[in-house]
């Protein structure tokens, strides 16, 4: 199917998006592309009129261009809601685990895409429920992970996990994620997580300073329903989707967690791949 | 000098605690001991009056006994205020790192301590001043570790960390803990940091979920001033001490820290020593 | 198919073989299944003369019994040589990751087994080529591991590691273990590796006390060609297969490796699971 | 005590030396100071016939300079065999943890040593005793570290630990690293341990890949007496002092490791301190 609408998001207040935005929006016209522009973004391109909020954009467009970081990237993702519409993400600034694109790609790769050389990458989501004496009152989707977490100044927290139904363990600890392969390269391994590369099917939990020291990040395979009961007197307990939006669990709530039933499609650069931007992302520097 | 005033403090609502603490005050009465107790303890007691609070009792005794667990005794320990009274730490429940001395051994113990054989360990402290805007705001004292943390939905945080004037790293990470030796078995060992003997004379800088993979645990020797300064827009951070007492903090605050002038004496049972504790505890088995 | 004759291993020397096995070729024969015994095992056994080496006797039986610990299994499921000849593993002595059938459980097990009831799980082997100046000198079949591994007085090495053609990274290491989901918990956890339950279709790249701090272990889709080439001016470099056979490595050898094209089937015991050996091997507790 | 002769050795084959030495040379004779070399380093200075052997050379001169990397130092601070010889340490090729000193820098600092102004930084050593049936067999001194090992190919290994005469653990693991305050930056930080700055009075004890989780490293005052028993029945056991020397051990030796009575003099560069040099090597980046 031919591309031709195209969205564009961007982490606002970056100085460099009026030298970019304005010259790609005009690139995209004179190839015949309806451009629109997310509200925050547009508010600061002169003479633009298209703009639309983050959550409209993905029901007008056949692709989205991203401008910024890995941050702005996972926000998006959530946006698209499980559209399954291609992301062409670019870095301003530094190089990201999931924007890997850089200005100087963007033409080259923009032009493979609208010629139907479209080389995606689908990175699988993480659907998460919150259940509270037996109703869903929260349903949310990760790129990353979802992070269940003690307060500033709590103690450590009891975390009752099944895997399937099967007890796996009780966690003492400061909090737990379930990560995705995507997330295994973020907050997961800051934990001591491994590296677990995007094509593997299989989720992560690893346990934020356990108190058992033999409680060591499990590898699952992304098949399997994960419920994880928060256990605390009178603690506050946080579930944070991707480190972006949070909500605040109650003792016995319940968090459901399976792979979702959408993906997310990520454009990738021309020669460009994974362990490239590990080697970078990581210094762990060349042959 | 000899012992006539004995404190009781306990962790309340401990059910041994009425079979436990009566035939203790009538025992150290038989020798002439005079007894007081901390408020929450003694108001399960039938018929004893000498109830001090927490903070009163350290003025008024020359040693005191510790019902409870680790926390009972840090909570204990504080109270103390720099006072150089020993403590006989005994545990309800489970052995702790602190809480050495099990039912059994309380009147043989005591019975030692009494009769002026005291075997005590001493146990440095850690003093943490908190300055804002260059003034002194709030001073702490800490046997286990100071820990400054971001809040449960907060992004990583920038910690910048001085030793003696001459900068060490920016960490971003979770948080921060800066350990005594007791405290390296406590909050420190869940965050990767090592076991460290109580006779060590170093402190223990252990970054908690820090994003730099190589920024690992410190060890520094403890006659050294430690500044951590918190960098944060507009998010929440924590101070916490001993995992027990907190204080909000601001971007641009400063924690200083250095070795306490007065450190906490814990009186010792006949037949045990710090490796056995620490056996039992990490589950290392015997020989 | 009908399970008509069986085969026994072990780890000779055990006191309880002699009163384990005789009993046990008895109730096999009452069922008139036939019995063999692997050599070692037999030579201990009065009057039985149905023995085998421990390389024949796959090419005999339908089912092997092994008695011993997880050496012992290891060691027969590279003798059945890809034979998809059901394992029922009894550990004589502390429980296993991978011989999970206590002696209570034999016969139970068997008689299930023996009715066509036959809970199996596959565990997937990982197949090594050596390749010396583009020759293939050696081919093995590992259930756990695969490790490269510098000896005990040399410095660090170079490995360099490609997946499918793709350069990963040069670790400087003592070493380095190639894991299945099954060895995750042998010396790949030792090393730092994740817990992996054994249906996930991956391998880890676990270094060994790699000079990088930031070169974690890798999770990879069991799909994959992994090779390593080793670098070493004049120093001895040897390969090990789950901790049991080795052979001597020069500079510039490569070792290949890929998901084996059989798998090891082990009759898994009624009434116990993954997680529940997981907590009892780790010491994690209970809920 | 003035400065009158000075030796220096090297990294042999170092193609820079050839630039470096001759000039050194001049510049030390016109400042009327002896100058020494080590043989194999004289070997390719032309015209230079005071040549000694590296064990010779400390008998002779009041400091020593050393040309090359950590490595060149490690074996140089061998050889002064105790004497409290000042050692200006420059590294060619990238920055070591202890040759810190550049190119550029080793005309200023010789300067300053000669005029007096001698900023040194004492490093501890340890000295290990191997004892074979009650009779020392060999006594070693190592700046880094002491390691036991087991061969490539052996199985793990249980090493017992006393600490003062007290049991500590008996670890199962490929090894056991003994470490100074400045080999905690070299192997014991790749297998786990702490970093800790060289004034902390303090050895770590750090395990290689131990098979119990929870035997993490420890933390000891350097004034006590660590005693290690190799327990192994048919395998090779492997003695190495800071990765250079080694001896094999038999099973029931014991290696007796404390702090060396004499230290380490490491000239300092102006304007350097060891956060800064921690900050490169690790790759912490800056402020």
């Amino acid at each position: 199917m031919p591309i031709t609408k195209v969205g564009i998001t961007s982490k606002p207040k970056k100085a460099e998006l009026r030298e970019i935005v304005p010259p790609l929006i005009k690139w995209l016209r004179e190839r015949n592309i309806e451009v629109f522009i997310d509200k925050e973004t547009g508010s600061s391109i002169e003479n633009f009129d298209k703009c639309l909020t983050r959550n409209e954009l993905p029901t007008r467009v056949d692709l989205v261009i991203v401008l910024g970081g890995d941050g702005t990237l996972l926000a998006t993702a959530r946006a698209l809601n499980r559209r399954p519409i291609p992301i062409l993400a670019v870095n301003l600034g530094g190089l990201g685990f999931l924007t890997v694109i850089t200005r100087d790609e963007i033409y080259p790769t923009l032009e493979m895409a609208l010629n139907g050389d479209l080389r995606t990458e689908k990175r699988v989501q993480l659907e998460a429920e919150v259940v509270r004496n037996d109703e869903v009152i929260s349903s949310l989707l990760a790129l990353n992970d979802v992070v269940l977490n003690k307060g500033a100044i709590s103690r450590v927290m009891d975390f009752d996990v099944t895997v399937d139904g099967q007890f796996v363990s009780t966690y003492k600890a400061d909090g737990l994620i379930v990560s995705t392969p995507t997330g295994s390269t973020a907050y997961s391994l800051a934990a001591g997580g491994p590296v677990m590369v995007p094509t593997v099917e299989a989720m992560i939990i690893t346990p934020i300073c356990a108190h058992m020291l033999s409680n060591r990040p499990v590898v699952l395979p992304d098949t399997v329903l994960i419920e994880v009961t928060v256990k605390s007197q009178r603690e506050s307990i946080y579930l944070t989707i991707d480190g972006q939006v949070g909500l605040t669990l109650r003792s016995e709530d319940i968090v459901r967690m399976r792979k979702g039933s959408s993906s997310v499609e990520l454009i990738q650069p021309p020669h460009k791949n994974y362990f490239e931007i590990l080697r970078q992302k990581l210094k762990w520097g060349e042959r």
